[in-house]
């Protein structure tokens, strides 16, 4: 298996309105029949009924989670203040501030917002993980592989 | 916010399982403390335990989802046979499969897998999205934007 990630599908349940939401971060995306495809970087986010997308993966639905998902994404960007920006532009799109931005305890200026069905993206500065000009990011070598 | 993800973190219950289970795959990533990380094309998967990335996001862990967390993640490759090939790969490694590769509605050939705490991959040979020498996808115009 290449190490690579071809889709990201986030399962949604009001298509519109998370469509919405991540227009209004900037995002340009396609609505395809039910779903909504956003490029991003070299993947694919997708937008796709909750319901829909278990069935997809041959997975009972069940309820939505009570609390965390299990999965978050994370957005790094160029500067401290990007990150103040996007927090705040996320906030008032409809967005959950969960985590107000601040220096965690490994030292960078991070912070988090939930989407509306709750997923997580991390917002971060982190020098430690420098971005190429496109947005890609290739791992430090921690030493201790 | 630019169109792109910098990594996917996946909550795990126990991480020297998880490693094992994406190594059984081919995956080569580096421990770091509490977490692994995986370079996949542009972006980092990483694996940390499920409650400590609850609150790195400054949300309540909660159970973990009775049903689907809510995101999957897909992996296309070049051909059915190489389908067929990753879903036995994964299946012996321990992971599930809740759909067997076949047909779907849209007509490419296309299976799920579950990893060892139940995040979704797809893995789909889908010849409409075309992979790139590096993996990288460039997602087609519908035609409906």
């Amino acid at each position: 298996m290449e190490q690579r990630v071809t889709l990201i599908t986030l399962g949604v349940s009001d298509l519109a309105r998370s469509k919405a939401f991540y227009e209004a971060l900037g995002w340009q995306g396609q609505e395809v029949q039910e779903t909504v495809f956003f490029q991003a970087g070299g993947l694919g986010l997708v937008l796709w009924g909750r319901e829909k997308l278990a069935a997809d993966c041959g997975i009972e639905p069940g309820p939505p989670p009570a609390g965390f998902g299990g999965i978050a994404l994370a957005h790094n960007v160029r500067s401290e203040a990007e990150v103040d920006e996007l927090l705040a532009t996320a906030e008032a799109a409809g967005g959950t501030v969960t985590k107000p931005a601040a220096v965690n305890d490994i030292g960078f200026y991070s912070s988090a917002f939930t989407d509306p069905d709750g997923h997580a993206w991390e917002i971060a500065h982190n020098p430690d993980f420098p971005l190429a000009d496109d947005g890609t990011v290739t791992l430090p070598d921690f030493g201790q592989a």
